[in-house]
């Protein structure tokens, strides 16, 4: 449904051809400073026309706090935030409304909920996404206050692919460690791509100048770190810190796929080449060496790198001519219809980042609720064999 | 947490060493006829030592009902199924204690929850999938009366690898989606893999054979479609059917990675290539031709063939020495212990299909109570654009 | 928190002193016709200003749906509503901002945030119910269409008491029997207090007028009746539909209890005087006589009227001057501040029934899931001892 | 359903003829201390049989753990607790199985569910209880290390009342206040009607040795107070403390109202009557002088003791001769059948403490959840008017 996470809660709404989007956030800790300028960061970084590469649509986006805040900082109550839409009014049938687009919503939506509305896709709108952008910056700045950063960028379009998506090599790994060991947003934001990486950039804006001229479309990859994370995030059994994680990332319009630390070439390994031993971090704690478990061991975080791709697939709105059928089922020609995004992957690096933020918030939460729980008890006993001398109090985060 | 799903709820418990593992199913349908000799079966594919390639360790997981039926019918109460621990003391230390095991969830646990259980890993033991696969059939028994089959079965064990995953040609393409069409269960159990392809399985049977002799491991693919699966299904915006597969897979213990339809392989291709185009079903309805969109469109079911890949990485526990530390830091080497698991692929398949069962399930229960609720309303006037003419009833399920 | 229900979920945002307030109706049916126009009636009915009876403040409390919906009909997306409010700044502080007021909440909003909103109680404001009622507004039209009535009134004020409160006599149940059979939104409105019984209503109104000459307020006690409510609601063993309805309604500011059917009386008899005895109801079902279960049975609707009081306490803010202590414990006078609600009662109404309704709501919802379900299922074998000859399909509301 | 709580999460199993009943508890912090033997105090004072007032059948009902702690304490998974039922098997039918029970569950479960268990009103046996007592059990270990305590006591059975129930003097309320700030468990089990007041239990005794007598039963009202309860918890505006106790109160089986404070008799008085106003603790916070708020404002509390009534009908199982009809509308006679309880109001004290603990405790978490996060912020500045000078860092509970 439209509400993600168990006490950080964010609840969205809206669609394209409604009077606005946004989102609900409750269960924010109170007295955090965040101000509406902080949000629109991210909201700018996922808006359209931010350059020649993405839709030419120009929404500016501009979000305002409704509630639960005063003074710049968080009551605790829940945070209401809206951006009004610019098309608001549900259009008049045109020819091409009698099409469900291929690979896109208007055909399931009108099974599902026997309402074909004016959008098609309903809910399927790209600009559903904002909601979980602000609700995503919110979390973002409480993360920011215990040192966690989350940097998400573009590493794939189309054939064009970061090295390590396919060399596994040593090298290829130490470059990549290196990589997500020390990118920042703003080297992301050098790059209308937002591949951080010049020549590969470079190459990836010709594979979406080409898409664009066709009036095509190309998908591509996300990979995003987090750094800093605190141990022990995650509720197993069910929710472990990759399933959430995988949850949210799958709930992004268009992906296709989620993998983690060696995700699918990892299935090709041997054990012992693919476990990561401990070696003691210097903080009387343990740390990994080859981080192949992307900081998450039995669905809880370790204290690494946390990191993963995305894959999202090629637009599914082109200009094209389509041989495809209208909902009554006569074939027929669908003919291009409006301006389009010849590839959402630049668009989509704040809003992976978005869900991050909130997978993460939300797992803090609930740790947090344990620890403090566990802080109030006796120790256990010395002599228990079994779950002595190694247990300790949890760390509170 | 403990507890997946909304309406079909199954919660779980236990661990290795603990009296028992199980579950309770909460929100199950009524009426339905269930046996514990048909949930045993799939218990007996999920248990070990079923061929030499498994873990010696034999465990016969014999599930009893507690609750919720009657004359081998349900009452819609909530189903209690329990599962006795063969070995269920708590065992006193041994060197090998002092040792998180590398990849494994050791570490963590004892971070998150400051207790050092005697099996190391508390929730992260196998066992605690028995619950999931006692829940997942009753679930299936229900999607048996709709029509809905759900097949899994190991694509990659390894380097040996199902032609698709790396070969994205017309001709693989076609070979795979005659797969999927067809496979049963019991072809899939004719080979101990449960890869279904003769010369395939011989070699990951190979494969793992190498691996017990190197007192070593291996991962692979699990590939999962689900069929006949009614349109409408999945909850747009966050719990998109994709994402709450996702969520599922990803809490299975070892794996890495999810990837559905086109997949990571679909982020290569340009809209035109990717899109599926739609053609009458010749039932009224729609089709689309390539199913690129693995059955999955908006977030919601479009009735084409449900596939997706779920990654497994190689078992953690392996008999190789493996250097590394202590909890408290000391370096050293972590000796064989215990029989375990080569590789776990054929073990995972009636895990995959619980997990894929919680899931359809749910969603239906869902779909259902909108479905139901839409139909008592009287029709929208004809003259409404927009939303009309094209918008119908719901479709009961 | 701020949200409430399983599949028919409301969320609420918006205190005193935000930019507005206003809730997310998720889960509604498409397909159903709703206007700004038939929510807003509600709002008018709970707004202040309505009469010399509450509080002087003018509050027009113009609804807006933002989301959700096109040419008046819902498409099964989030239903975004916004109430912008009147007093958007917070103010400065001033002298009586150093007393938390007794009785409200402004000590506790402190203890639990840590901030100290210049509203002083937060979420606590009467404004937070402006999207509870909303959100009812859009969960009774859809209950409308099955033919269920949800009327609520006002039954005492102070020591004016509906006879049937305290008289327990054969002709007080028959007159309140025969009240809450027909009793209706027009009657009950005919009468500022809302109480639909003229001279009973005449000395509430009396009693109200004491106490804004006294500048006090008086507590009381709404009385709310559910008819046609269709058999079968409510999910033992914790989401009874009484428990539902109790939790519902205590979330209500200023509530002080809940009781149904017999309630607090019901404790002083015996089980043959309570008991209710079934009869043919001449459809094919039963009824029962007495009605002593208040049209719940083992937490599930059975048919008959749903009944049940709630308890108001008297307005915590009031003008009387108030020997009480600052936040940090310097004991002083309270002076008179603003003006207030000399007696919630007749405002509490409408917040009363659209709490009554989201609870219905979300019940029928869920059992439409199972409902459905079920009748997709073989019939169970007559000859079946023990769940056989009785059990039938669950009927479709 | 049968899940109850956010994080501390209880989830139930079980009806009479099954093989047993239990629960599933998640989320319980680890390193806590329990015992089978601390779970079974309350267990044993919940169980029928303990003296000739209750149901003369005897059941051991003896807990095991299945899993979830190791050596006596909690590992943070989830704590499974199974007690076998003795009358294991669903029988075959009689003659009184074709009435439905007046005001038992038989008529609505059948309606809900389509399936008429032998039971008759499946889960609405007592036996449910059993998980419930169990949970909360777990829950109350833990809430003692805070040193939080629940006492719950019989305070009227049928006509026998309390006299706060009925006089609201000064000197009533004032031996209220000295009973609930003293009284405890083994005050309350000196006495077999578990009202501990000597003379009133007298009478409670006679009073329901006449039902016995009679064949009947008598309905009565539980009294329980929390004392030592921390500031803070509840979680407005849905979960509001007082809402969740209500929702966990009227949950239990026949229970027909809640109130807290001054509950019903509160609506009666004027807002300078009831107000409750503050002076200091002592401890550099407030306290408050009359308590009519029961320990909750604005949905949370206040530090205060928490004291609430819950209204439980006269059982509806009697032995009298009632004249009814069968569930296909022929009237008739149903005669006696089985033994019953002609009072449960002694056994329902354990399952009233339970429940309140386990809301308790629930609440407890999440408020943990917030604090923890709060106190990871900078200081609001002194400077901001309105959030300040009064905010504070919220206090770790």
């Amino acid at each position: 449904m439209s509400t993600f996470g168990q006490i950080f809660r964010v609840t969205t709404y809206g669609e394209s051809h409604c009077k606005g989007v946004g989102c609900i956030v409750d269960g924010c800790p109170p007295g955090l400073e965040i101000t509406e300028a902080e949000i629109q960061v991210q909201l700018d970084r996922r808006r359209p026309g931010q350059s020649h590469l993405t839709t030419p649509r120009s929404e500016s986006d501009t979000v305002t706090i409704q509630s639960g805040t005063e003074f710049n900082y968080t009551l605790g109550t829940p945070i209401c935030m809206t951006v009004p839409n610019k098309d608001q009014k549900p259009h008049d049938y045109t020819e091409t409304d009698f099409y469900p687009r291929p690979s896109h919503a208007d055909w399931t939506y009108l099974q599902k909920y026997g309402v074909k509305a004016s959008s098609g896709g309903g809910r399927s709108s790209a600009r559903e996404t904002i909601g979980r952008v602000a609700a995503g910056a919110v979390a973002e700045k409480y993360l920011k206050q215990l040192g966690i950063e989350i940097v998400a960028f573009v590493s794939a379009v189309g054939p064009v692919r970061l090295p390590i998506l396919d060399d596994f090599s040593e090298q290829s790994s130490k470059d990549f460690t290196a990589l997500i060991d020390s990118v920042t947003r703003d080297q992301v934001d050098q790059f209308i791509t937002r591949c951080p990486i010049k020549d590969l950039s470079d190459k990836m804006t010709n594979e979406i100048e080409k898409r664009i001229v066709e009036k095509n479309s190309i998908g591509g990859v996300v990979t995003c770190v987090i750094r800093n994370c605190p141990l022990g995030l995650g509720e197993p059994c069910f929710d472990k810190l990759e399933a959430t994680l995988a949850h949210a990332m799958l709930s992004i319009p268009a992906t296709k796929g989620f993998e983690f630390g060696s995700g699918f070439y990892g299935t090709t390994l041997s054990g012992s080449e693919h476990n990561d031993p401990f070696i003691p971090d210097g903080k009387g704690g343990l740390k990994t060496t080859k981080n192949h478990s992307g900081g998450i061991q039995g669905g809880i975080s370790n204290g690494e790198n946390i990191y993963f791709n995305v894959a999202f697939k090629p637009a599914a709105t082109i200009s094209v001519s389509q041989a495809t059928s209208t909902y009554d089922g006569t074939q027929g020609t669908l003919e291009a219809r409006g301006r389009h995004d010849p590839c959402v992957l630049p668009r989509a690096v704040p809003i992976v980042e978005a869900m991050a933020s909130l997978v993460i918030m939300d797992a803090i939460m609930i740790q947090n609720s344990r620890a403090l729980a566990n802080s109030r008890l006796p120790a256990i006993p010395e002599n228990l064999k079994g779950i002595n001398p190694l247990q300790t109090k949890i760390k509170l985060t």
